[in-house]
């Protein structure tokens, strides 16, 4: 099993309607990329000062299955239209559960 | 249930033997801090360019597990002792699962 998580950090200008876009719009992806096993969308509690603000965290059966869900459209158009115009800070990696 | 995530980039000068310490030093945590629910360690796997390095992802039933965990003297002679020395970069944050 293969777990992609990401860790997004939002501009000071963003705008609570686009940060729930973005959950909205990643949200909708399970229903379009059936190689999502498991599919985890968060924002932080606000527990620890420079924390990074949403998580994704997800999960499948392969390498090759991730690289689907990586280049799909959707996802694509989600991140084009809804992440990078109030992007801040990424950190992502890929791991062996 | 809360979920804590954090992301890991280490130093150029890091060597594979501190980078075990690190793996070795989180993974003896489970056996004294009960509160951890579900603790997954692990590598990044060289999929993407500018990845961070090493993943911890760990579970609890509550904030205030969560917090046992965060200021446990084992966990923070780790932080100490194996992560600070050779960390670059971190991300992290706590979501509700």
């Amino acid at each position: 099993m293969i777990r992609h998580i990401v860790l997004l950090t939002w501009s000071e200008e963003a705008t609570d309607d686009q940060k729930a876009a973005v959950a909205d719009g990643l949200a909708a992806l399970p229903a379009v990329i059936p190689q999502l096993r498991r599919y985890d969308l968060g924002t932080d509690l606000g527990l620890a000062a420079g924390n990074s603000d949403f998580a994704v965290v997800a999960e499948f059966d392969s390498v090759a299955d991730y690289e689907v869900y990586r280049d799909h459209p959707v996802h694509q158009a989600v991140i084009a239209e809804h992440i990078k115009p109030i992007l801040a800070a990424r950190a992502a990696l890929q791991v062996e559960l």
